[in-house]
């Protein structure tokens, strides 16, 4: 039985999704749970995410999929999981689905959303959970500038350069942005077909240089023909990004 | 100089208000900034707080005040200590005071705020942030119960074992609950001339009680009768507990 789970986390204190010698990890710690549930089984079941999320990076819709020969109905898979996971973590849903389904390979699109908190100190409550700009921003500026990442483009100058993906073409179906008033947030939403290694956080970054035009309104077609991630600079804190679903 | 200062804090990670050795303390790390700024002066400064709180408990606008030889504008003051103080800690407002004000004795009210999470399980975002209630609750019996603890009674059965306290009657101003539907939270408020030791976590487990009729909807004023902390039972987690303002 293949089984689909949809997962939420606060990221703050996992060393990112992907297992890592020694790391408290988000695909640790749900492998060791899933096997647990499994009794133990030889070989260990694996668990596949639709992909992974970095050290401080918040998960709202997470997909996993992994498949036990024991069979569970999906509600009793939801208590399971959710009576043994960490409080740092909780599954939304549990679906079985068949095998052509893989939380990796089938996907569709993916959605983003990125929240910077304003104002000139950092509030407490927020500290893990959003970006921080305490500098004077245009949202004009960003909502004009955003449109230009929509459509079909090569994204090598939005990769952070330990990436060791080659073919850097992506295509982001819709890119928006809007003012959270109550919260005195920036929020930032993208949606494409497939994210490079930082490049949601590296936009973000180029985006926010523009709103406070510390860099040309008009700049990010030239950033997509330079090809070179330098001419990007920063690259936002991982503090402030979700993965919000993830479509297949 | 007299200082006052409004602070909020996220109590997540600290061992509560009060300083105590070998912990991490709002008090303590307030007091080393405050020392640090006014350049390790003998002898040191101390900081007084409106009153404690918990480890876990939150703040969004507690009072504490200090006094300083140097002079240093309100301004200043403010800067100086955000730019020191931990990110879990922020000073919200500074203000010179005359010497006649002081943040523990001339208190009129101190407003606490309550958020009690519903729904199945826990939202990994909300673990520090709120309680956690998972079974049925009708507000309406809470909104009914709640106007009981409204005016001034003897709160023996409200006060947890270890205070040392002898006098244990307060004030409700005002005591009141809604139901914030967008976050499925019910939010609980209370404002009084003072508040005993874990007085707020005990009045609503009670209230919470009342609520999924595990305790009958006029059992407030029996309370106050029998002056029996062990039939108010349960305290609600410190995670869902903020101190909201201290009037003066």
């Amino acid at each position: 039985m293949r089984y689909k789970i949809i997962l939420a986390y606060d990221g703050t204190n996992f060393a990112g999704f992907q297992m890592q010698p020694n790391q408290r990890t988000v695909e640790g710690v749900l492998k060791r749970i899933v096997n647990k549930i499994a009794k133990n089984p030889t070989p260990e079941i694996s668990v596949y995410g639709s992909g992974r999320t970095d050290a401080g990076v918040h998960a709202l819709g997470q997909v996993v999929h992994f498949d036990l020969s024991i069979e569970m109905s999906e509600r009793s898979m939801l208590h399971a999981l959710n009576s043994q996971l960490p409080l740092d973590m909780q599954v939304k849903k549990v679906e079985i689905v068949d095998e052509t389904f893989h939380a990796r390979f089938t996907t569709h699109g993916k959605k983003y959303q990125y929240r910077m908190a304003l104002g000139q100190f950092v509030d407490p409550f927020k500290r893990n959970y959003t970006g921080h700009w305490k500098f004077p921003i245009n949202i004009g500026l960003i909502q004009k500038a955003i449109k230009d990442l929509e459509g079909t483009h090569d994204f090598s100058s939005f990769v952070a350069s330990g990436s060791t993906v080659k073919d850097h073409v992506r295509t982001i179906y819709e890119a928006k942005v809007w003012e959270d008033k109550k919260q005195n947030e920036i929020v930032f939403e993208f949606y494409g077909n497939g994210f490079l290694y930082n490049m949601v956080r590296i936009m973000v970054a180029v985006l926010v240089e523009i709103g406070s035009k510390r860099r040309p309104a008009d700049d990010i077609p030239r950033l997509f023909e330079v090809k070179d991630r330098n001419q990007a600079r920063g690259t936002a804190p991982a503090s402030g990004l979700y993965l919000k679903e993830v479509d297949y």
